[in-house]
C-alpha cells in the first residue's frame, strides 16, 4: 500500500538535526525490494516498512498497524549495513520512526525474529561478508551513557521511596511502582530471613535506597559498597537524613575490596557489570566474608541463552554490561563451596516496571529534552521501550540466586516462611 | 584409649562370612601407626577407631563417642588403599562396623573432610601413587544392584500411598513419609498449574504412583515413559485396580522415544540416570513435545560441586548415575530454547525422606534379610545412612526446576500460587 505523505516526524527530525530542510527525495528500485525484502520477514506481525516517499510495505492495517518510517536513503543502507546497532542510532536521530506502539513493535520484531531465515537473512548475511570491522567507533552520536548522567535524570521517572534503578516485584498488577520497588526489597529481606542482629554486606548499593531500607526496617548493620562516588556522597547525605547514619556504612570501593565477616551478602543489580571472567574472583569474596551460617542473595539480570547484549544497548547504553545463562552464572557458587537454595525467575515483574519507568519518563520528556536534546529522549525510549520486550518476549530473566555455604541449613525447610507474613 | 574387648558385631560378621573362626590376632606398630593417624584426621570429631585387638585411638568419649571397629588386618589394609570404594564393601561384610549412629558417623566424616590435610591425606597421596588401575574388578562381593531386587524389597519400606523412590516434601518436619511423598506429588503439581484440560507426558514414572496420583487428582491424561518392564507391568495393573486405566498409558520406551505434544513435561528422579552427554538430547525431546504455552518441571538429585557420585555407591548401589549440579544441567535448556522459572533446593527434605526409609528399612531388615543376606543388609544400612548425611552435610543436593519455552509466560507472575492453595 501506498501512503500520501512521510510520517511528519521522522519529517521534523529530519530538519531538526543539521537544520537543513531535506525535501522528500525520490526511491530507487532497490530501495523499494529492500522494504519488500524487510517487510516480508515481518509477515504475519503487524509491522509496516514505509520509505521516505511514502510509499509502504507490509501486511498490517487497522488499528493493529505499526509502521516504521524509514527518513532517507543514508539510513535505509546504514540500517541494511549493521541494524542491530544503527536501528537505535537511526531512531535515536530520529531518521527511522515507529508509528505506533514501540514496545509492541520490539515485541513483533522478536516473533519474527523466531520464524524461519527468509531472503532478508541471506541479504544480511551477504552484508556481513563484505562488512569490514567495527563500524561503531565512526559513529558520533550525541548520546550520553548512563554513567555520565546524574542522579536528577534517574529521580526523574525512578520511583521516589527507593530510587531503585532494578526490577520491582509486582504481588499484584495493578501496584504502583512504588509499592512493587518496596515489595522487592521485603521480598529480598524475607528471602533472606533477615533479622534485626544479622550484620549485611551490600556489593552495588545504588543510591542506598536498600541499605537505608534495611536498616530503617530490621535495624541491621549494613556495610554496602560501591564505586561510584556520586552515588555514595547521595547515598550518605540519605541515611543521615532518615537517621540510619549510625546503621549504614557507605563504603567507596570495588566489591572484590569487601573485608570482615557477615550473616548476609546481598547484590542487586551489580552483577551484570561484573562480568564472567571475574565471576570465580566474586564467589570467592563471598566465601571469605560469609559467616558459617550465611547467607546470600545475588538478583541480576540474565538470559536463557548465551549472548552478548544487543549490541546497540552494550554500545550505546550499558558499556560492559553481560547478562549472564544461569549456566555462565556457576562459577560465582560451585568453585567456592556455596550451595544454590532457590532461583526466582522475575521476567514478567521487569517488563512491568520498565512499562511504569518508560511511562513516567515519557511524562518527564520535555525536562530530560531541556537537561540533554532530542536524540537522548529517543534513545531512552527505545533502551525502555526494546528492554521491555526483551523480558515479555525476548530472552532477558532476572533471576535471584539464593544462596548459603555447602552443607549449612541456614534457612527453613520450605519456603512457607516467604509466603506467609507477605499477606 | 583401651577397650577391653573387640565389637562383639565386628567378631559375629568376621565368623559368618566363611565360617572359619577368627580369634583377635596379634596387632603390629605399622597397624597402630595408621589407626592413629586415622584418629588424627577426625581429630575434633566424635569418630574413634579400634583395631582388633581392642585398641582405640581417637578423642571421642561419653554418650557421643562413635567407634569405628576394624576387624583384621587386611581389611584395614584394604581400607587404606581404597577408603572411597573400601569402607563401603568392607562395612558390607562387616569387616569393619560402626558402634553408634551410622548417619552421625558420615556426618562426622564429612566435617573432618572439611578441614586442612594432616598425615592421613599424605599417607593416601602415597598409596595412590602406587595403586594402579581400578581394583574394583577384583572386588566380588555378593551385593546386588538395584536393578537385580524387585518390586517387593522396594515396598518393604518406600511410602505406602504413592511407592516413591525419590525426595518428598515436608511441608512440617513431623509429617508422615506417606503424608510427605503425597505432598511431594502435590507440590509438583502446584508448580505447574495443572489443569484438567492438561495432557502430561512423564519421563521416567517408576511404579506409576504419581501418574496415578495426577490421574484421580487432576483428572488429566497422561503418558508415562518408562524402560523397566518390571515397573510398567506393576503401574498398568495398579492404574487398573485404581479404576484410571483409561486416562494413564504406561509405554515401555526410552525419554528419546516420546512423541506428541503435551502441555506438560514432568520428569522425578530420572535426570539422575541420564548422564550429562545425553542432557543436550533431553533437551530436544522436551522442546519438540512441549506445546508453546507447556510447562515442564525436572526434579533431580544434585550436586553443588561437580564431582562423580561416591565410588562406593557409584559401584555397587546405583551403577551410571550422576547427579549433575545446576551449572551441568544448562545444556539441557539453554541451547533448547526453554526458560528457567523456578528453581527449588529440597536437600533436608531429602535427609528427612532418607531418615523415614532408613527406620522402615532397620524395621523390616529380618525381612530383607531373609531375601538376600547380612552383607546386603549392612550395604543398604550403609547406603541409606551415608546418603542422608550426603544431604544434612554433604554436596548432595535435590533440585526442582521448573522451566517453559523461551518468550512465554504459562505461569503465574508470583510463586504465591504455589504458597496459597497449601494450607
Amino acid at each position: 500500500m501506498d501512503r500520501e505523505t512521510s510520517h511528519p516526524l521522522v519529517m521534523r527530525q529530519a530538519e531538526g538535526r543539521d537544520g537543513a530542510i531535506r525535501q522528500p527525495r525520490q526511491t530507487w528500485l532497490i530501495d523499494h525490494w529492500i522494504a519488500g525484502l524487510l517487510a516480508a520477514e515481518f509477515a504475519g506481525t503487524p509491522l509496516n516498512f514505509a520509505l521516505w516517499d511514502g510509499s509502504e510495505y507490509g501486511e498490517g492495517s487497522g488499528e493493529e498497524r505499526i509502521c516504521v518510517h524509514i527518513g532517507d536513503r543514508p539510513a535505509l543502507y546504514r540500517f541494511v549495513y549493521n541494524p542491530e546497532v544503527q536501528f537505535g542510532d537511526l531512531y535515536s536521530l530520529g531518521r527511522i520512526d515507529v508509528e505506533g506502539d514501540l514496545v509492541l513493535a520490539v515485541e513483533s520484531a522478536y516473533a519474527a525474529l523466531d520464524q524461519p531465515p527468509g531472503r532478508w537473512y541471506w541479504l544480511r548475511r551477504v552484508v556481513q561478508l563484505i562488512r569490514k570491522g567495527p563500524s561503531l567507533r565512526r559513529s558520533k552520536h550525541n548520546i550520553h551513557h548512563h554513567y555520565d548522567i546524574g542522579n536528577d535524570f534517574y529521580q526523574l521517572w525512578l520511583d521516589r521511596v527507593a530510587l531503585q534503578y532494578t526490577c520491582a516485584y509486582y504481588r499484584h498488577i495493578d501496584a504502583s511502582l512504588e509499592e512493587a520497588q518496596l515489595a522487592k526489597l521485603d521480598h529480598v529481606c524475607r528471602k533472606l530471613c533477615l533479622q534485626p542482629a544479622d550484620t549485611v554486606v551490600e556489593a552495588g548499593g545504588g543510591w542506598g535506597g536498600f541499605a537505608i531500607h534495611m536498616a530503617k526496617r530490621f535495624g541491621v548493620r549494613i556495610d554496602s559498597y560501591n564505586i561510584s562516588h556520586e552515588q555514595i556522597v547521595y547515598a550518605r547525605d540519605w541515611a543521615e537524613r532518615e537517621g540510619v547514619a549510625d546503621k549504614v556504612t557507605f563504603i567507596e570501593e570495588d566489591y572484590r575490596k569487601i573485608a570482615g565477616k557477615y550473616d548476609v551478602f546481598v547484590s542487586i543489580g551489580m552483577l551484570e557489570h561484573v562480568g564472567p571472567g571475574n565471576y570465580r574472583a566474586l564467589g570467592e569474596v563471598i566465601n571469605r566474608c560469609l559467616k558459617p551460617d550465611g547467607r546470600g542473595l545475588i538478583h541480576s539480570i540474565g538470559r536463557d541463552r548465551p549472548a552478548l547484549l544487543n549490541a546497540w544497548i552494550r554500545r550505546r547504553i550499558f558499556p560492559g554490561a553481560h547478562p549472564p545463562t544461569l549456566g555462565e552464572m556457576a562459577p560465582i557458587f560451585e568453585p567456592s563451596g556455596l550451595t544454590v537454595l532457590d532461583v526466582e525467575n522475575l521476567k514478567p515483574h521487569y517488563a512491568q516496571t520498565l512499562k511504569h519507568w518508560l511511562a513516567r519518563f515519557e511524562a518527564n520528556q520535555d525536562t530530560v529534552r531541556k537537561m540533554f536534546d532530542e536524540p537522548f529522549v529517543r534513545a531512552w525510549r527505545l533502551y525502555l521501550a526494546g528492554s521491555t520486550a526483551a523480558f515479555t518476549v525476548g530472552q532477558l530473566q532476572l533471576y535471584q540466586v539464593l544462596f548459603a555455604r555447602s552443607g549449612r541449613q541456614p534457612l527453613p525447610m520450605t519456603r512457607d516462611y516467604i509466603y506467609m507474613q507477605s499477606n
